[in-house]
């Protein structure tokens, strides 16, 4: 049967752009796996399934329920071994935990600067308000100072991309000779940029660049014909 | 035979603080072959071999000389296939590069301001003023002023590490379950700093610090019973 994946929603239902969902998304579409995604709001998280994700995606795989994007990856790959792998190394594993967590920690605040305001206009009514409250209470301010913009925050995108940008010199993707989970992994954050506001700024021959644009045609070109917000 | 690894030393030639020949030599042990160090002074580098050296590590293997730290991992898979793999897949080779650039890129600043000072007094004359020269001009800035010291900088090194720190809260080591070339990226990084000031200023029980203590004992406590400048 077909796999189930709880989705990151804006007010628009068709627009995806979290970039932990799409880091699933990608992960799953690599395994050759058949799936339909939920849409979800940040508000209807609390009532998937019997009620204990905190966060999306939640993966339904008949029943077997896995929430987290690191851990839907880890599962695929556990539970289809025969399909092509997202890992394929136990060494792998490690060292793209640390790539996550390097995205996350390194980039996704930049994004946030970005764009944050942006992400809150694209919500539903009922989400804005748990994003505002959430996102204020975190950052200490209120979106609208906690958004500087593209222009202002792309010299220090481009530069917390240097590690990104130097592998790139050496391998056609960050999984090496072919696309792997690493690659997902900072996809996801770079889309959800795109998805919100319609523009990557980098440019044009950035290595970085030109490595997202080919991912933007992966598995049939899922991401480059998603819905965008701008 | 034995392999030859020209080491960065000195004014004690006993003393090497080198992060990329710390993950040359932990590499090299690694693989479990037999090796010599070949104490080398900054002012020493263009000697080597033919002449072509810019940098060191540089490793002579019977003849095949392979220089930068990385591509000395990578030889050493390739050429000794039958000895404990570095890195044993594709996608780990690009992954680590990716962490090599993260280190890099974003530790080795942060080392630079607790430690650049007393580097430069850990070498001999001849490569103080080499070093004062070259790393002045990088940084725009005289040495005591780009030095602000390890209690300055300690709270920017243990928020840098923490894509290391969530990795190893869930694996042993940063290759999963057993140490790989990922670990000795990081193990150098922070060696370099245990060997020119004694000190890696992080809580005792941070996940950092525990990992890197145990990296101390790997192949025989090769770092751990090598000489430290203070």
């Amino acid at each position: 049967m077909t796999l189930r994946l709880y989705d990151l929603c804006g007010a628009d239902r068709s627009l995806r752009f979290s970039p932990h969902c799409w880091r699933a998304r990608m992960a799953i579409a690599h395994k050759g796996l058949a799936f339909e995604t939920v849409p979800t709001a940040f508000t209807e998280i609390a009532a998937i399934g019997d009620g204990v994700a905190r966060s999306v995606p939640v993966l339904n795989d008949n029943g077997v329920i896995v929430g987290d994007s690191f851990d839907i990856a880890i599962y695929l790959d556990d539970a289809y071994r025969e399909l092509p792998p997202l890992f394929g190394h136990d060494g792998l594993i490690a060292a793209a935990r640390l790539i996550l967590n390097w995205a996350n920690a390194t980039i996704h605040p930049i994004l946030a600067r970005m764009m944050i305001k942006d992400i809150h206009d694209v919500l539903a009514p009922a989400d804005q308000v748990y994003f505002r409250k959430s996102r204020e209470k975190r950052l200490g301010k209120i979106l609208e100072e906690a958004q500087t913009g593209l222009d202002a925050n792309q010299d220090a995108l481009a530069k917390a991309l240097t590690p990104a940008r130097m592998t790139l010199g050496h391998h056609d993707w960050l999984g090496g000779a072919q696309p792997l989970y690493t690659d997902y992994i900072l996809f996801g954050s770079l889309f959800w940029l795109v998805a919100v506001t319609g523009r990557l700024p980098l440019p044009e021959n950035d290595a970085v660049a030109v490595w997202f644009d080919r991912c933007l045609d992966l598995h049939g070109g899922l991401a480059r014909t998603a819905k965008r917000a701008a």
